[in-house]
């Protein structure tokens, strides 16, 4: 990988191709090519094409005609014309599966399991007007190079042209796990926001939705057998997912080759189930909050040293995880407050009864929500703390997300578990934007500054670790909590900043920031044409002149 | 306005009316009361009704049904149902002028200039049924307390109704200028986001819109007799204002009660002039870019020792003046680089054939460029440097736009000088947006941090000033520079971020930010509901629960 990662330094200084992330090779002509009026994606050697793959190559096909990309030069590629109008058509990309490959769903394959997912793909398009040839061991991987061929275009006055044919990618990914994480309680999306995020992962070859759908503030999830806890817990009976809202959400992702990874949160950030279940929360909205609650009001937690909590939860994480077919579920663990407890006289006696301490009540508890995950041959995934300041035993399965600080991470490899990258040094993308809290003149958003897409882009994934410890680390996101976020401004919070760590994780670390921006911007504008609100990074001047804005140019 | 202030920090602790800006003298009662369903705005004893404001009547009247708002509650209203349906009904709004008034229309008075205009209004809503009254002087009163008159009402379940009949509102703005700052150069935004933003500030009672319309990355206005300039300079040929389209923002701003101060910044900021008059521009795109331009790239300054370059841009800014019907016209004069002049030979020789330092050289255009606008009777506007670091005579009308620090402004007051708050240090929207630049991993943006909305609200406006001085003080605005914005992120960075200003500068200083959240939030869900993407300022438990995330509840 270092080699073509090389390799690509090189070549990717030539005038961008608008693609993200970067394959881990490709190499291009200096020939120009355009696509025929009549082009079309055809398959070969296939007996059956799954549906979710031929509504893919619809959409590609789609987006060909509608992306409208233009060179983003001063001239917008006015001066290729001739070459353009001159150039040879390309008629058609064929489809192939390698041999003895087979075949199943993209959806399916999406949802398999880490690790299981064969994402490769290798793709040929000729400068001499022959059909383009896309190849994968699987329908995701084929879905993956279709991606890739959606970037490959540039817009002239109506022609789709590349200049650099013939190109020829091969690909697969630095890691198994790409993911985003949108927060939907503490402000509520609606279900086409999440779809149309979605989307945009896909985009950029995000393979992981880690919906943190549930906290303090408020439950939308309405999960079977506990309606409940949302009916309860929503804030109002519009803003929900019911069960079908989430198979749909499920299934839309899956089609995308994105596995939807949920999160209950358990024991802490749980205020709002105390509406519907006040027996099973601990100090629920208890005042002043900052006593009570690690980080926002408001506070309350589930009793984890009661016996009936315990079951009560373990029976909703059950109910919770059997809505997702995803192998991994996440009972998050974060922020555990321990005053909460000490002043909960029930939570008090249940120790007293059972002689034991917090932390091993906190054990139990773990114990018995993960045994249901884990019966149900899913893999456990939980926040920091559960691993580093808690005194569970978590199986050695279970992956653990690092949020803290990535200074962290070693700490957590060094105690054999595999982990995903979610630093808040690096990735939290609601950082920078003010403080929140009322009556409050001259608060700070509380993970100042502002994390930019370049900081996260020139993010070292194996820092500090050693060579086995570096194969812990199944990949990496940006993160996205919604204490000043709504349907108004996901998309210009996430877009195009979140491609990130999609770059980061599929093509490996080390890529230059000097050369990722030209492409970050086609990025950027192809997302608006496609609907989804993605900023602009610079004042489109920078964006026309590859270089002319960096801060030593 | 003391004491009304005192008065109104007591009513406003009642159940929020979503009234914003809060009025000068607000008196309410405890008697539901519901619109009746065939609810109607007339005039009375007005012969001729201005078709600007009985435009304005109609949008209110669409607003009455069309917001919805809910009460911020966690129940919504709900518990208010039996009051709701059993309260008496208002069947109509009457809208008088007081005796011996000039009827004109909306528009003409916006226009009319600073300190002319009468904003005052009188709304008196009955508990009993009667109709409720407005009066005011002008058109543009009777506009102010339609705004206000919309803001009465929450909605439940269909119904609209107050729970705080009778309300009494005398209410006129503490300062003459309140204005937003939109750079329309860094990057393009069409027409129809101005219009909608001009919507958004006339709801919140701001009457300027301050049109930074033009930049050293691109020039979108198309002046007449100076086409050659967007031409060439526009970001395309479809990112341009055309004069029809200045026509309609002008117009479009009036019918809403606000005028149009457009600014060409003069003589820094114009280095895209080169495209088509290389003559008249010294250090065109220069680099290394730090060297010959203050803040970002591309350099380039008008060759402000050049007679035919002060002709042309006197010229040029008597034009684009002539487009504009305001009083006001900005010539900008910020941030201009000596060293660009310094290494440019043409500036050089024609100081020194006149015998002139660049001071002197700068006093001279400036003399040019403001005399095309004080003989059209118009009051030129500048940025604080042209008063503070530069040896140029401004003519004592001039209004000066205190922009690089609040702490400034004592300085400015000290020469007499009327100005404008504008400090990036409390009103600069786009801080805290992390850096921009390329090929930086570490950048922060270049005012860090984030400016709240509690920031501006808490703003002193006569801070460190004498009495005299503080009559300078025209009233201020928050400001959006376009270097990581565009249409993608207008609305989610203003609103309702820019209504903190409004406010101040409407009601006078001393507001609370614990009273103003709840109303503030009802202004987010507001604009939401009437097209503008308002963001979520706290999680929607916060927003239902006033004072329940304080920052010490």
């Amino acid at each position: 990988m270092n080699f073509l990662s090389l390799f690509c330094a090189f070549l990717c200084l030539t005038p961008a191709l608008a693609i993200w992330p970067r394959p881990q090779n490709l190499t291009t002509g200096s020939t120009p090519l355009r696509l025929s009026s009549t082009f079309s994606i055809n398959f070969s050697g296939i007996n059956q094409v799954p549906s979710d793959l031929s509504d893919a190559v619809t959409r590609t096909t789609n987006f060909l005609k509608t992306d409208k990309l233009q060179a983003l030069t001063p001239d917008r590629g006015a001066s290729s014309s001739s070459a353009v109008d001159s150039a040879r058509t390309l008629s058609s990309l064929t489809l192939k599966f390698n041999p003895g490959a087979t075949v199943t769903s993209l959806s399916s394959e999406a949802t398999q399991g880490l690790g299981t997912q064969d994402e490769s793909y290798s793709l040929q398009v000729p400068a001499n007007g022959g059909s383009a040839v896309l190849t994968a061991n699987t329908a995701l991987g084929l879905f993956r190079g279709l991606t890739t061929f959606g970037q490959l275009w540039y817009d002239l006055d109506g022609t789709t042209y590349t200049l650099q044919a013939p190109i020829q990618v091969t690909d697969a990914p630095a890691y198994p796990y790409r993911g985003f994480m949108l927060d939907t309680s503490r402000n509520y999306f609606p279900v086409t926001d999440i779809k149309r995020t979605l989307d945009a992962m896909s985009w950029v070859k995000i393979n992981h939705f880690h919906w943190h759908a549930v906290d303090s503030q408020s439950f939308p999830v309405v999960v079977p057998g506990f309606e409940e806890i949302s009916q309860k817990g929503a804030y109002s009976s519009a803003q929900v997912y019911t069960p079908a809202d989430v198979k749909d959400i499920v299934s839309y992702a899956a089609a995308r080759g994105i596995d939807v990874m949920v999160e209950i949160d358990t024991p802490g950030h749980t205020s709002i189930i105390s509406q519907s279940h006040p027996e099973h929360i601990a100090c629920p909205e208890a005042t002043p909050w900052a006593q009570f609650a690690n980080a926002e009001p408001p506070a309350g937690q589930l009793r984890l040293a009661s016996p009936a909590t315990t079951t009560f939860t373990a029976n909703l994480i059950k109910a919770a995880s059997s809505m997702f077919p995803s192998k991994l579920f996440s009972t998050g663990g974060d922020e555990i407050n321990e005053n909460c407890y000490t002043k909960d006289p029930q939570t008090q006696q249940d120790l007293a009864s059972q002689g034991k301490t917090l932390e091993q009540a906190l054990d139990t508890f773990t114990q018995a929500t993960h045994s249901v995950l884990l019966d149900a041959g899913k893999t456990p995934v939980v926040w920091e703390e559960m691993a580093l300041e808690h005194q569970v035993q978590l199986n050695n399965e279970t992956i653990v997300l690092v949020w803290i600080s990535s200074e962290h991470v070693a700490a957590v490899a060094q105690k054999g578990f595999r982990l995903i990258h979610a630093g808040s040094d690096f990735f939290y993308l609601d950082c920078g934007a003010g403080g929140w809290l009322g009556a409050n003149i001259n608060g700070d958003s509380s993970c100042n500054p502002f994390k930019t897409w370049q900081k996260a882009y020139s993010f070292n994934p194996t820092a500090n670790l050693t060579d086995d410890q570096a194969k812990l680390v199944l990949g990496g996101q940006q993160l996205l909590w919604a204490e000043q976020s709504g349907s108004s401004n996901l998309d210009p919070i996430a877009w195009p900043r979140a491609a990130a760590s999609a770059e980061l994780f599929w093509s490996g670390p080390g890529g230059d920031v000097r050369t990722a921006l030209p492409r970050l911007h086609d990025v950027a504008y192809r997302f608006v044409q496609r609907g989804v609100k993605a900023i602009a990074l610079q004042p489109q001047w920078c964006a026309l002149r590859p270089g002319a804005c960096d801060v030593d140019a």
